[in-house]
């Protein structure tokens, strides 16, 4: 079993990642938070999956857990519907002495932990990621929240989980699209943090498939994981709340990726793929300000093809709408936009050279 | 101007206290917060009395704010509410360098102040606290929150405001039940905390017509608002998230307390009104399980009575729903209630001993 360490003091937690980590996961809740009473939340897609293994495994451990069960996919991940798993914890007497699992991907894991970060002001939650997305990124660092009709993740907390277990078996029974769009991230930190990682991502791809239909054994899937983890810990340890523009790097790719995610409809594209087309973006713009050599640009392009990521959106984009909805972005300070850049695969930094009508003309020139 | 001190180190923050002060908020808010853009949270009893003071003082300043008014009443404190005034936040634009003011009493304060640790995951904000109830009590500590269906104050954070500006003129123009609620607080904290206080507040119910009829200057007024905030301010910054059981004492006459109002439908009595009558099960409790003398317990009743506070119901109390209500009490701890008893008017301390069946009893002899 892997082991990272989130060091954040008296909030450090740890990330346990290994092949069929669910049926233990009963046995290490148990040590983590000792004999409390626990909410499972977990989605429609996920539930008749691994709910089973979770719910056997806890009762092993002498451990009791309320299942509540919402629909799947990003429409979930608001404020109503906050209330209603709140309501069902209120209506099975949970109390500050409960805890909540989240079971799933980055959707369950940013509902769950908002729920945990306001219940009775705050109790701990586990997160138990079952995607690539939410085991590389969003399952760690404790970002909680939701979505406003208009902006994602907008409304949240910042809550630190008490444990992230990271199973890896699970991510081989995902669907493509939910496999693939979570290497969109896996991407992101070989360009903002580790270039020989970036590199290593060729032959890796070449595996999957025979990792995913279990001929291959899924250690060099378990190794991406880990080396993910190990960089995202690093950066919520030296930039916890994301005052010091080094948090911010994980946006690359992000903020031109919400804008197109959210005009085009929560759940049309999926979360990674929109992040992918942002980086495309993302990529072009730090060639024109940040030197960024061509060559290292369509390196970045031709990695997110591999992976079956999006390079051109399906239809137009609408520009207009784009372009308003970045107005409405977090990383829009006092009307100034903090735009990540990249001038060399591996490193990346904060521009606030980037002006609107910069980002208009990198999307007409990159789709 | 009385200035007290929240000493929370970095999250430190002044209570200025000052009749006619809301004349001078743009000036002292600017000196906060700097040039910030800003949203004023207010409810439709308050908006007309005193949001034109508000916003003229801050445009003296400079300062230009969106004001979001949302219909007065303890109905508006729930998740519903906070979507509403997030979606108009964002409808202005407002990022993480904007702040929130929240204008009112305890509604406003804890919906505008869970808005402002909700929205772009923590701005700051300014309580300019209207009513008795919040300048001695919601308007300083940082809690902040909602109520659910059933249960009040369940969801919330701990957000601590950047400045607190108590203006004793607003006092003047409350309505009498409003003005009077109040004073349950401000009872309380001599309960628990000072017993000389507790007793000078004889004259000065003698002295309030005159006061609110402008009579006599608010001097009074000022020296009671200025002591309940220094022992608010005191209990917060020795016990701010509530785990060291000191600041659980400002719990005395709320766990019954909240119950009554939560089955008598919110609304029906004021939050001070209900916890008048949690304050006599309370003191009742305190004479059989903490040796309170017979004649504290008069005392104590006898001074709710003297500020028009009900220490009997107006229609018989549906025990049953109390004690389901206090089940799911945010005190109840793993099954066992934690209950606050004084054993000395100027003393009190959390006590492990009561039981449901106490409470019951407790019921039924005081009313």
């Amino acid at each position: 079993m892997h082991s990272v360490s989130v060091a954040l003091g008296s909030r450090s937690y740890d990330i346990l990642i290994e092949p069929g980590l669910l049926q233990r996961a009963g046995e290490l809740i148990a040590k983590q938070l000792g004999n409390r009473r626990l909410a499972i939340v977990t989605d429609s897609n996920v539930a008749p999956l691994h709910l089973g293994t979770l719910v056997e495994s806890l009762e092993k451990a002498g451990l009791t857990a309320q299942e509540i069960i919402v629909p799947a996919g990003e429409a979930s991940k608001c404020l109503t519907m906050v209330e209603e798993v709140c309501e069902q914890m209120v209506a099975a007497r949970h109390d500050r002495g409960s805890a909540v699992l989240a079971l799933g991907g980055g959707v369950i894991g940013d509902l769950a932990g908002f729920v945990a970060a306001i219940y009775f002001r705050g109790i701990p939650f586990v997160q138990i990621p079952t995607t690539v997305m939410a085991q590389v990124d969003s399952a760690v660092g404790g970002k909680t929240g939701v979505n406003t009709r208009k902006a994602k993740n907008l409304l949240g907390s910042f809550h630190q989980p008490s444990l992230v277990l990271a199973d890896i078996e699970t991510l081989l029974t995902l669907p493509d699209r939910a496999l693939f769009e979570g290497f969109a991230e896996v991407i992101k930190h070989g360009i903002i943090r580790d270039r020989e990682f970036f590199h290593s991502l060729t032959p890796i791809r070449s595996q999957l498939d025979a990792i995913r239909s279990r001929q291959a054994a899924p250690d060099a899937l378990t190794a991406v994981i880990k080396r993910n983890v190990e960089i995202k810990a690093a950066v919520v340890a030296e930039d916890e709340h994301e005052t010091k523009d080094i948090r911010a790097l994980l946006n690359f790719g992000h903020t031109i990726g919400h804008a197109i995610e959210a005009v085009a409809g929560y759940g049309q594209l999926l979360h990674g793929e929109a992040i992918s087309l942002g980086m495309v973006a993302a990529a072009n713009l730090s060639v024109s300000h940040a030197g960024l050599p061509e060559p290292e640009r369509a390196g970045i392009v031709e990695m997110l093809q591999r992976y079956n990521l999006p390079v051109k959106p399906e239809h137009p984009l609408d520009t207009p709408a784009i372009l308003d909805t970045l107005m409405s972005d977090k990383k829009f300070k006092a009307g100034s936009i903090r735009f990540v850049l990249s001038s060399r695969i591996g490193e990346a930094f904060v521009s606030k050279d980037v002006a609107l009508k910069d980002i208009e003309a990198a999307l007409a020139s990159s789709f």
